[in-house]
């Protein structure tokens, strides 16, 4: 098995069309069709990391600020930011695009986490992530922050351990 | 308007069965699809609230334990759990279920916010939520919490003005 | 196996938003759609009573009343009525629902027939059904009627022995 | 308007392939997915003799005897066999069949009811159907006892009035 | 194995009712949704040609002209013009119709190669094609200069042993 | 309007599943999903070239050599090679994709061809391509002859005054 790899190597785009059965009743993209799309580009994504089969392990907190409108372009952008022995966090971007109106804009980003499977359905170790770009060391920082606000939300860490979370209690404008 | 409505008015139900284009390699139930129907059981049970049409604003953290297999019934159960001026916080119980097995399981639970829109797309005013049983006091109570650490996670608040949420961190295993 | 069963034992209850894809160019739910749904969740209401896979064997005549209107709730409610062998009878209510509007109202009611199969895709025995309320004593009387109808229709039963539809034809407004 | 047609210019066939997401656990169509298709084929062969959009009133009786495998090929052949006023009754013939195996057969037969309407959503009046073959005069003949079980099971006609119904009653096997 | 066999063996129909998610935000049918549908009815008349389980190998150019409306009617008509080997070419029409109004028409004509699999997805050998018809005797000639074309623009045939496809250059109105 | 843009300007990514409803009795996706996601993926790059909406004007020969597996993941890659008045020819190559097996292969090259619209449904002109890289200008530049190719099989240019498409008949290995 590769021991490392590069953040740019699991970078998936996915394009999609904003089709009527997508929008609610006021013709915008209704939030559990986007987060069905992000699912699968990040589970693609942590494939490309980890050359294994992967399950979706939890979705970070997603917040839904401008609504995508029926007939706009929405591309998604995924790669993975940190690998926790067969665990993987994938970070992913979403741009809403009306094009004829030349109009594109930040729709949402959001954490998803996915584990390898083996062939017996058993996690697997995957590689460790090496970030190159700023952001991507940023992004792979973060990762233990984030990844103590899901154990502590699961129950599984108790508050007071989790140095990394308390962190973001002293910080202004915390970049979650 | 209704002023006041009782929790068990928003109560939803919705039974699905998983097909095999819900499902991943290992005929397990797809996160994604999973999401999906949860946006439309609670933005349902959000209709019913606030007779309005909703928008979902955001999506508390999800962990997925334990896989729903091809073949087997979804039941997803949604109601209002509190309501903010025009926002809603619903909370959602997921069962799998193999009935020729004669198991049945829980499988997720989740936390989606809703903005209730009047005729012009502006948000709108929804009844307050009257809790009756001890779990819906019990959810009604720690709905405070919960927003905190959505406006702390969206940075619209910053977290030392986030007095419910340091609760969160002197509890032992906090029902978050 | 479970020789008795309740009727609320199958009780399943299933939540459908009308999306563009589902209606006429009336903007009204086409009729095939509905049957489709009311086709998945009788088959897990029968699922529930038998404990075993299930296939339709029989719809008896379904009348459409009530047009349902794109983006409006769809609330099915199914339940065992009475077993036969192998065979369930299962009784589909369906509401329409315009939330915003506060409006609900009855749109169908149907009978849908299933079989249960073992392991080996034979008919296998199914527990007898024991109705509790009156109106699951009185769908349990008239499941031999509507059964005779189902034969004679299908020609493996002769009218004149048909004992019990008989009946029918000296009713005023017989509840079929 | 046309005061009268041919059955055959209502003639419409559809040829549907059977999907993994149509088929039950067994691997054979589902029922529902069936009557989808049914709905669909009916509702334009109705178009096509009233030269109307067209709403689906009610469904016969329908059992399903031979089931249909993942893979094979559907053929639906629908026509009008007779109107009344504003309504039409359409009679639709399913094939299933394994190709590669050489084998066809007789899956199902149904009658599906229309009604035509206008452009403010009134009925509309239909022309008369003409039928030419020996199948075509037999289709109309019964489709008259066929309308009167419907108003019966509908409630709307005391069967003591149905005429035409009670000589169902006195065959040995009515063509139903 | 049937040694030959005629176009009209292979002949099938299929009908389909243009739906919103099918159309581009001008309320036409997009292009690739009508390929979709092009491959599904010739893979079938294929399949009834040879028996056999068979791949699309190639597809002709195609020109869309005529748009067709959300809620129109499209009919897909396929049959085989001639098998070379294991490889059989078929030839399709699609009309579109807006039935209320009356109006049919003309929308596309296609050519799909495909190609029979034996069961241990090898190339197998496929009955010839008898032509009966003028028509049919057109297609099957001029199947041999499209099959040229095929291999020449694939690569595989030096255009200057295209001893057919030149004839096409001394054409005035070739109908390709 | 912009009067010219570069070919990296419309460049598009999509990626996509290959799931059990895509795929043929062999596993294998079927052509005709491949076409569709082709049509969307390219219409896309053809509204970013012209910021207009566009429709499918035609689809050149494609040919299917090499399969795709259920599972698997394909990326479609397409760009605008040429402008040509209101016309653009998009390039799209497709590769599949079995990531934990570490296989990835192309598997096809397309043209399809798409014309923009202006508000009211008539054509509009639309930018020069502006070819950059040594592979957009040999697009650039064959894009004539394929245009020629277009013309003379949808009986619009006489064969004979196919000046660019007759050194296609000179050449070894024509890139088409």
């Amino acid at each position: 098995m590769v021991l490392q790899k590069f953040v740019k190597d699991s970078l998936t785009t996915m394009t999609e069309l904003v089709l009527p059965n997508d929008t609610n009743t006021l013709n915008n993209l209704m939030g559990g069709k986007m987060m069905h799309w992000m699912d699968i580009v990040s589970a693609i994504a942590a494939q490309k990391h980890s050359n294994r089969i992967v399950v979706t392990a939890s979705v970070d907190n997603v917040s839904f600020a401008q609504p995508i409108k029926l007939g706009n372009v929405v591309t998604l952008r995924a790669q993975v930011t940190r690998a926790f022995t067969s665990s993987m966090e994938v970070f992913i971007e979403v741009w809403g695009e009306d094009i004829p109106a030349g109009q594109r804009y930040i729709s949402n980003k959001a954490f998803f986490t996915f584990v390898a499977m083996d062939q017996n359905g058993k996690p697997a170790h995957v590689p460790e992530v090496v970030p190159e770009t700023e952001e991507e060391k940023a992004l792979y920082a973060s990762a233990l922050r984030r990844r103590q606000l899901r154990l502590v939300l699961a129950g599984r860490m108790k508050p007071h351990d989790a140095s990394e979370l308390k962190a973001l209690f002293e910080l202004e404008n915390p970049e979650v």
